[in-house]
């Protein structure tokens, strides 16, 4: 029976078809592996989703982790996946071989990891955070691998990201946590931290907590953070669990979805506990003084990716199961007036359902085919034969990232939204899994940077920095794909043809937006610029999947194609209106005044 | 302190500066009111509102109804809310006062009821769905006035409307529940019902159902469908409660939101009990046999529009709620790049944070005046001097219902989802209310109809009927605003100028989609066409609010003008993809295969 998960078909379509990751296999790097491995690690993640993480998705979203003031209770089907998810080596496959990794792809890997998101974001919460963390450990504080990341990649430990305080959540720079440095060259971490996913349980021997704070005498704002290992336990240089550290758990926060990851408020160095005698949480320097929120980005940036991940995985599944339904469910019948007598049909033959499929699925696989090409762009980055070329992909990701996280956290919200529409009734009930898609995918547009700050971070930043380098860069790809498909003729060059006034009019727009040199105005609208951007760079990746589609016959590739016209009929025309109130520079929500509400 | 459930001066601005109640009171059936009257019923609204609907609201969802086989409990604070709502006679405040009401007008009623709704749309449900059924036993069961109706009037007795099936939910052709005819006249139903809202309780001694079945023998299809009024128990000539009837039920469905409201299977005629020695549920003919599904949708509309209204106060205070915390939370400052010494500024002053502001109020006040308008219609309606005048006042609300559905249903929900996000983190947990209004509010775009039978019966049915006249009366009353816009002059001849291009182009598209005389490809985008109609109605809207603003100082009026910029700016625009879609007689979804999903 094909998953419900996630299309195997798709996946080897956008990894093998499109965006040929067997290629990587003659760089240095990924010389030991084959699609023979590659379809392995697929095929066992598959397996692995199916059997440890779907099945207790409804009872995370049920029975969400409880706190009785001492500790933390979550559902044993947790740890069990997670234990599973370790053994088979999935934490480290993307790591080097020297780190105990399977040194495999970056675009496999997220592959990899989408079935598990798909299965059950709450608990895959765990280990992907535990990724992140390390990964940014190992980029930027080598000299914690040993103590810290390699038990995180044996699963023996868990990781988490503490930025967030009560009176900064997305204002960085006002952050109070401070570490006090002491004369063994460690610190002591005394402040409140919010929203830390993982942040307290007992489903291994230790949690990593990676925090910001400061350090007293430190520059103001963003330039006087710096980050800190703060274990929950400390670690002997035997690597045996020592003391408690002195990080309390103070409460738990009750969310709407993704209930399987428990999100906490820590108190660090509220002196509950006194390790070494004395309170205060006992911290690790990563890097140098002050440097924290430049390592902190560093993993921003991938766990943006991750978040476009989860959004996708989410939609994908969501898209999925309202097929099966729709393929099963009888209603209605096909001509009005209809013939009472006539058997029922299946709702898939009514116009505005296979309208609510064909969207999810332009959504669903539009997104999924941007996150790996995201991720294919990571592998190009490791494997870069010079500082140039990794230069260039940097560049590229850079303005890639606040779309990979923003589009579909929006669009595979959307996507839900239309699953539940589609079943109806039926979908409204905690009976479907579709109620509680939408409710997990709701977080994506909040977390790791709101969609507001997604839109600052592009217009503000990515579009404009190194003098537009990265828009440049973006755009000789978009071309390329528009000459690639005008030389190959017939539909490609039609839809080559709608995409290439949009393309050119956003980069007109975005000129004219800092033409006037009024930053706040410029700025005004980024959340809608953010939202004709992507759907322009989405245009571009179906136009890409349809070139790759080409006219190999068969109804998959007769569905790509189908899906890259949905989009570019339904869904492309929406940037018109859009970048026309971009391009009148309009300053209504800036005219607005409080009193006014 | 300003009441967060909604706004009282929008409310007067609406009633009184733009529908002009008042004027109703010259006419007869309205004589004995005044301004006076109507503002102690809306003051009375939102004490009651406040003092037992609104506090029990979060309890409601947390505490869904539990079935343990037995009998349905229900948190107490349910009953008591229902009691001070009864007590207050604002069951049949819009009714006659032959039958106890207090004759409001339907306006008033409405905008009185909106108060319950934005306070607890799970307790607000069990009344509203009780006055839905008496209007439609007033109008078509008159002979069951006196022994339904005045104790569901009372609040001793609660109403339920019985459509869906599990086989025949949207397709109510298909229902098979069986009633037999009894030799004393009345009947004996077999059949299960699905979706029934207030299904089982102990909030009152009785349940009055109203059911949709088929007399055997009877036409096919919805031909052959007949009403019956099928009380829990029976109930004695002299009003006493008698037998419990054979009305079983099933089981509770468990809903992502809106669990206030008990939502159930009931078995009718299961055997479970044998009222009068014999199983089968008692059930008592409405009118004429057959001609149930035409006394139903005389309730529908009524309904829909109270969807409408539901959706409306949902996001109205979800509105207000997030521009409460928009005002008191800072983050942030001013100006990058920033001075890290100067204090955070209040979100409200990001121009981000008012584009998701002045969004909702667009979108929760346009959706409020338009339902009110509906209302007023209601009112025109009753009030009518002759047969001509009413029969024209219908077909406009006619082609109005499915707007006043489907609109707010889906941007008010849109609304509650900016809510979330000017929140942030914490408008996603249950701590605060926001998160819970978008679950409730996904409802909305399902039940009585889902967005796609409201898109069928605009565009297949209430734009052609009785040759255009419906949408005739609409553009009328839309030409009239506009000429008296281009007669205010100014900016009020602006915002005229541009909705007179998108109405012409509506009504072109519109034409165009029926001469083809393909009604398959005519109908395969209606939703599409729902929605852009939509739009263009509320931007039709706006524009009377502009007008009735006209150029008042303070900033109340500077709010209301500027949100029609807004719309105008912001929302309008966006018909265009959407008609040009349809003016191309688009038919990618007809295409579209099973095969190739």
């Amino acid at each position: 029976m094909r998953s419900t998960l996630l299309s195997r078909r798709d996946l080897e379509f956008l990894l093998y078809e499109w965006l040929d990751v067997e290629a990587l296999t003659k760089r240095e790097r990924y010389a030991e592996h084959s699609r023979e491995t590659f379809d392995a690690v697929l095929e066992l993640s598959e397996q692995l989703a199916t059997k440890y993480f779907a099945p207790h998705n409804k009872l995370n979203d049920a029975n969400e982790p409880t706190f009785d003031g001492e500790r933390v209770t979550i559902i044993p089907e947790v740890g069990q996946a997670l234990a599973a998810f370790a053994k088979a080596g999935l934490p480290s496959a993307a790591m080097d071989y020297e780190l105990g990794g399977a040194q495999l792809p970056a675009t496999v890997a997220q592959a990899s990891y989408a079935w598990f998101q798909a299965a059950n974001p709450g608990t895959a919460g765990y280990p992907f955070l535990t990724v992140a963390n390390a990964n940014l450990l190992i980029a930027h504080g080598p000299e914690h691998v040993e103590k810290f990341v390699k038990p995180m990649l044996a699963g023996r430990f868990f990781g988490t990201m503490c930025l967030s305080e009560p009176q900064a959540g997305s204002s960085l720079a006002d952050i109070v946590t401070r570490a006090e440095p002491q004369d063994d060259g460690t610190y002591r971490l005394f402040g409140t931290k919010m929203w830390i996913s993982g942040g307290d349980h007992e489903l291994g021997e230790n949690i990593v907590h990676l925090v910001l704070a400061k350090i007293p005498g430190g520059p103001a704002g963003t330039k006087g953070i710096s980050l800190f290992v703060v274990p929950r336990f400390l670690v002997g240089d035997d690597g045996a669990i020592g003391e408690r550290n002195d990080v309390a758990l103070a409460g738990l926060n009750h969310k709407m979805g993704f209930r399987g990851t428990v999100n906490t408020v820590l108190n660090f160095g509220e002196g509950r506990w006194t390790p070494g005698g004395a309170p205060g949480a006992v911290g690790y320097l990563v890097g140098e003084p002050h440097r924290g929120l430049t390592y902190m980005f560093h993993m921003m940036n991938e766990a943006r990716i991750g978040v476009g991940l989860v959004a996708t995985a989410l939609g994908y599944t969501g898209y999925l199961e309202s097929l099966d339904y729709a393929r099963t469910r009888t209603q209605g019948r096909a001509k009005l007036p209809a013939d009472p007598s006539a058997p029922q049909r299946p709702i898939i033959e009514h116009a505005d359902v296979k309208r609510m499929l064909l969207a999810q699925k332009s959504y669903a696989e539009g997104a999924l085919a941007l996150v790996l090409y995201c991720a294919r762009l990571v592998d190009e980055q490791r494997t870069a034969e010079s500082d140039d070329d990794r230069r260039a992909i940097t560049l590229l990701l850079d303005i890639l990232t606040p779309i990979a996280k923003s589009w579909p956290s929006q669009w595979c919200l959307e996507a839900n939204s239309l699953a539940i529409q589609v079943l109806g009734g039926y979908g409204y009930t905690r009976e479907y899994n579709v109620e509680q898609h939408y409710r997990d995918n709701r977080l994506n547009p909040i977390h790791e940077g709101t969609h507001g700050i997604q839109g600052l971070d592009l217009l503000g930043r990515k579009v404009t920095q190194q003098g537009g380098a990265s828009l440049l860069a973006l755009g000789s790809r978009v071309d390329a794909t528009i000459a690639a498909a005008r030389a190959a003729g017939g539909e490609a060059a039609e839809l080559a043809t709608r995409l290439d006034p949009v393309w050119r009019r956003l980069i007109e727009v975005t000129a004219g937006l800092f033409a006037s040199g009024d930053i706040e105005a410029a700025l005004a609208n980024s959340s809608v610029y953010l939202e004709a951007f992507g759907h322009t760079v989405l245009a571009w990746i179906w136009l890409e999947q349809f070139l790759a589609a080409a006219d190999r016959p068969g109804d998959f590739y007769d569905g790509k194609r189908h899906a890259a016209r949905f989009f570019y009929r339904f869904e492309l025309p929406k940037t018109a209106p859009a970048l026309d109130l971009l391009a009148s520079l309009d300053t209504t929500t800036l005219q607005m005044r409080d009193a006014w509400f």
